[in-house]
């Protein structure tokens, strides 16, 4: 009995941890390896993925329990239950994928370690287990499913229209199957170096604030005030009481024209907290490197597994969770939370089912300035749907493209402040096409200089 | 498994239901019984509690499971441990109290029925299990608790200050235990008829609603916007999504100058929902009668029974529940549903004993309207406590009693419109000694001409 929630435990209970601390260890380590120059996944001459923030993201646990590139396998299994060789849940298949010309060159075979090098720098090594070639169409459609297979909630057949299907189809036709080992660790650059917490760090770190129960926000976009409702309110959940923590987490990758740059997106939550509308000490920013799929339902699996890793005990999960376009319901994230989706293995929610998640959906409906009301209302709540005023990301952006400062109830000050500090260091408050090229060049971090002797 | 929550059981499984539905089997019942007019308990020639208003909660299952007039071995368990004798939990003693005088005219032994009369009419029986006399002070203290007994959260000793303390040191000397049967079921008045929903009635109405989940709100004033936005955001509580109900539930009973007429309190909640701030499908007003012995800790577990059995799954309790005064820490009740109060006999919180509560709490902090957010803002999100403006009850009252229309930030114009429609009826806002006296002579409800036959 008792109704006090712990925190939870990892997804397969206990948290990878791949990242060799020691220099002169992982110098070691990569001794003698043939090395390979990790290169992003390129569509129409543009990078729409790179698979170094996947590396960091297995290697520090997020991903937990996943620790490498998967073997074919378990790709197949993945795509079929979105459950690991040892029956965890996890729903996207991740693969260290390679051009057969590479392959050839670097004339590895299975049981070699091979080095991986980012920056001209060492930064990882893969202990080969098996390498396979992939039907990058099929991968693509089987990840996301089909109106057919997938009635319950896709809507559309995918296409190119949309990124994470792009990302899927884009890969190289090889894979190498493998652990890795992460041998020279990132140094963050600034903003992100204050606001990185791996999931033991972020265990750590909800402990020390004293708090028991936490919730998580998904994010990819600065903060309106329609956003910063949906975290202060949706946090009342808990368990004899609101939740201690309200933390958001940051989906750090690859970006697309007209986004806002990563540096004002992570900044601009921490101002949310520097501006007291919800106290520094009740909210916390993190992130976390992926190269979004926005798989909509799928994707918010792969959410509750990043947050559960953290020690975080509910989900935010709204409508059109990490979705593009109409190709999936714009509740199926909350119909997978709330009932299950047997197509995609899920006959009950995943945290009804065998060896499931222990995260917590929060479904929530969306909040739209109402002016009879007098306040920023919930849609549950409020019944005046015909003076409702919706608030939109695009009439945002426009106003901030034309240098306005928008009104307080649609976006804090200190929060525009922060979107401004990055508009004048990019010279445009948006992501173009110079960002993208910063971006692919620089990434998120540094990584020290690291000698590799040639020889074992 | 599974995180869904399904409507809680009654408080020992089933509900009571002593209520004789059909006329004709109530007089017989009735026939040949010595009968009893129903008196106020009186206090400096105020009348401070009606036990026909215990009565007719017991017989309606709201106290289930609680049969009648407690015997003197139940009183005993119920003030050392907090339980009935078949170990349910139950706060308070509940007697039907006599003068000697009374006793001796009626003549009645253990055994016997006794009809009890109100407003003239034949209302209900007691079959009598044992006439016992009672200790009114010690009964008074051992109630509420004592500093040195009680030193996690009484703070003063009781005294003829706290209108509850008032209620049972006022009690006759003789006790007559035994179970209550309503012989002539009440026909409550307008307004109170159609917000009446005594257990089974509510929990029918919830399935009706497709209410999974639902929270309660106690109240006995009319609400301002600070109360409003407790009930709605407490609500963000759930199990995979917010409550799907807002349950108010007002005690209606013993008035004391100054407050709000029952009828506006009542019809001012139903306002809430008229008025859309909260949508008529996720709100519903309800009344329970219980002449409110502001026990805070104590009354929040009377509370919760009440609500639990009217099929409720969460409870908000704020700062001061049920408070009168300084008696008990203002945040005694969150400390019973958070912690436990061992002297009280809640080694843990009542809902993680054994045959324990199966209503859960939500214990929330408090609103303020905060300039700086530009909004009515949560203790635990706003961080601008030097710019906070309080809710004040009394300075809203002033502003009601000099005819000011009130802001709408601080009481919705629909509210407002309520306590005027009452105002009106009885020529002033608030309790004074007329509605007193009204109060006392027609109560809440009437009950239709019976004849009973003197013999059996």
């Amino acid at each position: 009995m008792g109704l006090k929630i712990d925190m939870p435990e990892p997804n397969g209970g206990r948290l990878v941890d791949r990242v060799v601390k020691k220099p002169e260890i992982g110098a070691k380590m990569a001794a003698g390896c043939p090395a390979f120059d990790i290169k992003p996944t390129m569509f129409k001459g543009s990078p729409i993925r790179n698979v170094y923030r996947e590396i960091v993201s297995i290697c520090y646990g997020f991903f937990s329990p996943v620790e490498g590139s998967m073997v074919r396998e378990e790709v197949e299994r993945v795509l079929k239950e979105r459950r690991l060789l040892n029956d965890c849940i996890f729903p996207y298949p991740l693969v260290f994928d390679i051009t057969e010309e590479d392959l050839k060159g670097l004339g590895v075979e299975e049981g070699d370690r091979l080095l991986l090098r980012l920056k001209g720098q060492p930064f990882a090594v893969i202990d080969i287990e098996e390498i396979y070639k992939i039907d990058t169409d099929d991968l693509a459609t089987r990840t996301f499913g089909t109106p057919e297979n997938n009635p319950e909630v896709v809507r559309e057949p995918f296409n190119e229209k949309h990124p994470g299907y792009v990302i899927y189809k884009s890969l190289n036709p090889y894979v190498i199957g493998g652990k890795f080992f992460i041998v020279n660790p990132p140094k963050f650059r600034e903003p992100f170096d204050r606001f990185w917490f791996p999931p033991a760090e972020a265990r750590k770190e909800f402990k020390n604030k004293g708090w028991r129960t936490v919730i998580a926000h998904q994010t990819r976009n600065v903060p309106h005030v329609g956003h910063e409702f949906l975290m202060k309110n949706a946090a009342y959940m808990g368990d004899t009481e609101p939740c201690h923590g309200i933390v958001v987490n940051a989906i750090i990758g690859a970006k697309r024209l007209g986004d806002y740059p990563d540096e004002a997106i992570i900044e601009a939550h921490a101002a949310t907290n520097e501006g007291k509308y919800i106290k520094p000490e009740r909210h916390m920013v993190t992130f976390t490197l992926w190269d979004m799929r926005y798989g909509n339902p799928i994707e918010s699996l792969l959410h509750g597994i990043i947050r559960q890793n953290m020690g975080v005990s509910w989900h935010m999960f709204g409508r059109d969770h990490a979705a593009v376009g109409e190709f999936y319901d714009e509740y199926a994230t909350q119909i997978l939370w709330g009932e299950g989706i047997p197509s995609f293995g899920f006959e009950a929610p995943p945290t009804d089912v065998y060896a499931g998640l222990k995260i917590r959906p929060q479904n929530m409906q969306e909040f739209w300035y109402c002016p009879v009301c007098g306040e920023i209302a919930y849609k549950g709540n409020c019944g005046h749907i015909d003076e409702k005023q919706k608030f939109s990301g695009s009439f945002i952006r426009g106003m901030v493209r034309e240098g306005v400062f928008p009104p307080k109830v649609i976006m804090r000050p200190e929060v525009y402040k922060a979107v401004v500090k990055w508009w004048k260091k990019f010279n445009y408050p948006f992501v173009n096409s110079a960002y993208l090229e910063y971006k692919n060049k620089e990434g998120e971090f540094d990584l020290p200089a690291m000698e590799v002797s040639e020889k074992r």
